[in-house]
């Protein structure tokens, strides 16, 4: 891998978005009348968004055979985003998520772990790591995140993590070891609280032990932004009209690191994250309705009138 | 479209096949244990299987936008069937078929017609039909095939007719008009039961009105087939060790047809038909373990050894 300002970490995948008039009962057909594939996955999430915004990104993630010549593949690779240390699958099927949703807006899900499963026999992409300024761990295998962070922080990469929706799957030891080698501890409202019972400890308690930020975010509420021995930094929602959450969060840790590898202060960060947040959950699909730097900050300053980069 | 022996009409899709631990319940998420994407749509079947077996083939479907550049694309364009005229939704995806199958081998199904609206506004193509010597239909729009079916018969091409799971979409009018203008009428033991109950006939009463040759599939019963005047002509199966039953069908009726066309005996189309469809039945897809001509040849002469070519 070339060298790249971040290296993301964890699962790309396909999304299938479908809605179902109603859904299947046993032994029973059901209809799905609209159904979108779209590009996902927090890594690639993380990655794509990253890289619109301007830094060199790489993604190691697992992919299955049916990665090779898809939509998904070309777009990275134009993209720019080095795809070159992929793990590759020869006989599954990359990671896929299946969401239907019926009138009454109830939800099924189907998840696909697939090709994800070649991340236990993986080494520690030491050469890539080697090569980048930042490493973020997003979901993705917890034995393969640990390892991989707790090599990036020994070789002084600022390391962050993000356990999402795949928080259940780290035990108490796991969840201790990787946020004890990471920088930045990210999470949602939830993750945070559950994290901090799990831990037996406060967010400041955290700090001391662990990363040196923690920051939570909380959806249409905004965010915050913790340091060590600081206020805690509230940072507003960016209002809008939002269609779909999806990536929400994925793209808010993309946006606030690709401002923070470049100097700029928290609250800068936190408030271009919450900008370019708002773009994605204007449309369907987490990498859809990506703005250009120009355009997110343009809108920043709009609506933090009297901010200046 | 080129000269083709066989231009094939109806649903080209992708087959999801899944098998999931348990099913989703409402807002809860499963996990999907295995799960492959597979070529298939009655159409494609035909029309893949025919091809293998030596036919020069075209084949009208209506496809979407992910089917551009998708591994089935490749494999239809390299193997040589004629995709120049497929009908293009610049909207909707392929039409695309999931199936769910849990530990106790009880499954759920989820269809997506999406691109297939487009057969409503499409003309019928015939220039294409023009440069065929036969037309099969197979599973697709109604309306269409009706079109199309008639048009070809009035052009005197051979038109074989092969409703399958969308029997119930025919009115008996509808059912009545495609009847009446095809030579081969296809069906497994229900739909052939049903079409009959339904235009109030037996098959001899078909067999005046409209084909001069009914073929009925039975499974792993063999398969019969009536012509008008003559005595029923009884197929026996290839015995074979069944993994899957999909597409066991459509490869009969590619099989059957491609002997067909050079003027084989009745009895040894059916003999090559049910000997194609036992390679089918042995892996899982639709499109997947088709012999050559020579392999089926071989196979079908070890079974019915006192059959000469």
């Amino acid at each position: 891998m070339k060298n790249v300002d971040l290296l993301v970490l964890g699962h790309t995948a396909f999304d299938y978005i479908m809605q179902v008039k109603e859904f299947s009962k046993i032994n029973t057909s059901a209809i799905v009348e609209e159904m979108e594939r779209l590009n996902g996955g927090a890594a690639g999430n993380v990655a794509v968004v990253a890289n619109k915004l301007g830094l060199d990104v790489g993604l190691i993630s697992c992919i299955g055979k049916d990665f090779i010549g898809s939509a998904y593949e070309e777009e990275l690779k134009s993209a720019g985003v080095d795809i070159s240390d992929m793990i590759m699958s020869e006989t599954k099927n990359t990671p896929t998520a299946f969401v239907l949703t019926n009138p009454e807006d109830q939800q099924m899900f189907y998840f696909y772990w697939g090709a994800a499963e070649e991340y236990q026999t993986s080494e520690v992409p030491k050469a890539a790591i080697d090569n980048a300024r930042a490493v973020h761990l997003a979901t993705g295998d917890p034995q393969y995140n640990i390892k991989a962070g707790k090599y990036a922080y020994s070789q002084n990469k600022l390391v962050s993590f993000d356990p999402g929706q795949d928080l259940h799957l780290y035990s108490t030891k796991d969840l201790q070891e990787v946020i004890d080698n990471c920088n930045i501890l990210f999470g949602n409202e939830h993750e945070i609280e559950h994290i901090c019972d799990l831990l037996d400890s406060t967010i400041d308690e955290l700090l001391e032990n662990g990363p040196n930020m923690v920051v939570q975010t909380l959806g249409e509420k905004g965010s915050l932004i913790y340091v060590k021995g600081e206020d805690c930094l509230e940072i507003e929602p960016v209002p809008t009209k939002a269609y779909d959450p999806t990536g929400a969060g994925d793209s808010y840790r993309a946006a606030f690191l690709s401002l923070y590898l470049r100097d700029n202060s928290l609250e800068t960060c936190g408030r271009f994250a919450s900008t370019v947040s708002s773009y994605i959950v204007e449309t369907q699909g987490t990498q859809t309705n990506i703005p250009t730097p120009d355009q997110a900050l343009e809108k920043m300053n709009d609506h933090w009138i009297d901010v200046e980069l």
